[in-house]
């Protein structure tokens, strides 16, 4: 569904788009970005990280968005990065350029003052168990299967473990990085690696109810709390205790906890300004 | 049980105590302390927050005590911050001082020198599923039900998120924080949330049977590993392990481990003197 | 298996080994370290952890070790510190030897630039339990168990704890460390201490799979990937993905990683040079 009637965003390296890499698709709310590469499984090629990084820097600043999600077209979600185009540029400048783009891209999904849904059907791999492990949210497909396989092909996922290590427990994470084996969506639900797991013909459906759910709360509330839980995590108890009381009492300072608050104790429905 | 023949504590804010905010029940060496506002379903005024934090911080250096127990009166064990006080005094200053409240009792918790048990029953939210979180170890009933909603009225739970993501993985925080959805005790504790569940008809006899349980350990030995325990998990695996090394051979000189030792060797119960 | 035509290793601190503490066996780029004091139910003495550090020492720089077993002879893994050794030599001193040694031993088996397997039968406690929490991968048999008791005779599992809280969350270990109780195999698969569970007539059939299949990657790449795991985890994300991509470039540029995405790419099987 999302990528049915999704308006192409335009490559940013110069290839005609007759296929364009990455498909925007606005509703209610929600961008749905598809990663559009069906034919390679949606490898992230440096063209597609482009597209999917510009389109996140382009709905960070964007008030009509409130929740992404990110799926991709064809049998596949990620199979991970493009391993032709990259040996057909084997030197350090390019690889160095290649695993550069794609920490920021993570890091943009991270930091993006908006929740990130990963909608997971097929084979998330590599860097693209990576996306699903960036994205705040994972919804997957019954079907749907995770794996960190580098390590078969002598290149160790080194940067998808940074986001699969601070999704799932040590010996889980060290598991998929070291067998390269596949983990199928009740076991990644257990490891924390996804939220939830839907038969394959209710995904879509799943994926827009938890979006739009979350569409309706303050987006200035999401992106305080958003940022907040990513900032805390990295400090000490004392520290955290310290910058997330200062937080809550900025929130507390903003009309839309005032009119939330007020609503709450009124029993109506707030109306959020965003302020 | 605990509730019903506690001696209250008196409110430190100088309100008359009617209906004191918090009860006090010692028995066997544990200290059941119960939040004591049921017709507020022991939403966290400050005078309870201060009520609460004093006894924490009289108990420090109460002998007497073994095993603190936190629990709830009526209905739902802790439904949080009181929102109509709070909008009582909308300013800046008295934000800060709530959340300063709240944050110094929560790391009270975690720096006590003695075990403090969860018994969760009805709902636990927002700050109340901050308290289960903050506690060391956590008992439910199958009926109790856990959320951070703050997200629902335009007030992230910041400072509840400091204790819930660092007692379950990430994505299972962001999906109670984002969405303010429940969680019911089976799913609470897959992901870490509490320990053990049990029928509510069963719940003080299951604290009772675990608070007892740790009670009956050295007193000097359970301050010595908790605070390690918070301690270690902060720094890097080396100077954990230089750390913990040290802690380890203070407390093989201790009085306790000598006899803790020579008694499992010798085949006979250990008698602990505390030193 | 692995211990029945085991080579003994000389212990290191002058015993005359009559019954070396440590036997090891090597099969298939496998290498199978026992210990050996099965009367003691693999009590970690001075001389087995000697042994065994010295053995991962050797172990280390030797390429024809690709995959590290740990496994215990006779009815237990291993039951934690030799408490009788040590309460022999009740000093300061002695204490911080053994707890120094214990540390260093635990760190090499982490900064091991191979990976290790822990294959637990019977219990695991104590040291014991720290030796399952540090391998990098752990394979349990049904009947297995797993406890860090030492509250229970004054002696709080200060060091193990600081391999056990970064295994599994924080209440989960919390709940082990303040009870002593024990952990049976399947409860300690769904907390994240152990990967496998199988039934005890298959658990060396088990580990000899899972440790073949490691042993056929490129060790180069697992050397670099292991390394990584451990060095980012104690990174803010940043840092850790500045890393990671660093690795990952320099991954990309050994002939292990070209060889291998070139067999992918031309569907063949690669060969590794282990450069």
């Amino acid at each position: 569904m999302p990528a049915r009637t999704a308006t192409p965003v335009p490559e940013t390296d110069g290839a005609t788009a007759a296929a364009p890499p990455l498909l925007r698709r606005d509703a209610d709310g929600v961008a749905w970005l598809t990663l559009n590469r069906p034919a390679a499984r949606n490898a992230l090629s440096i063209g597609l990280m482009e597209a999917l990084d510009a389109s996140l820097e382009a709905i960070a600043g964007d008030a009509s968005v409130r929740v992404v999600v990110i799926a991709g077209a064809g049998p596949a979600f990620c199979a991970g990065h493009d391993l032709r185009e990259m040996r057909a540029d084997p030197t350090r400048a390019a690889y160095e350029r290649v695993f550069a783009l794609c920490s920021r891209l993570m890091q943009r999904i991270v930091r993006l003052p908006k929740p990130v849904i990963a909608r997971v059907h097929g084979v998330a791999s590599a860097a693209g168990c990576q996306l699903v492990a960036s994205a705040d949210l994972a919804v997957a497909a019954e079907t749907a299967r995770f794996a960190t396989p580098g390590v078969n092909i002598g290149l160790f996922c080194s940067t998808p473990m940074v986001a699969l290590s601070r999704a799932v427990p040590r010996k889980q994470a060290m598991e998929m990085l070291l067998t390269g084996d596949m983990v199928d969506a009740p076991r990644a639900r257990e490891i924390g690696l996804v939220n939830r797991v839907v038969p394959e013909a209710e995904l879509d459906a799943a994926v827009a109810a938890l979006a739009g759910q979350i569409a309706a709360k303050s987006p200035l509330t999401l992106a305080i709390g958003k940022e907040a839980f990513y900032r805390q995590a990295e400090l000490d108890l004392g520290d955290a205790y310290a910058y997330a009381a200062e937080v809550m009492t900025r929130n507390m300072l903003a009309r839309d906890a005032e009119e939330g608050i007020d609503a709450f104790l009124q029993k109506r429905m707030p109306v959020w300004s965003g302020s």
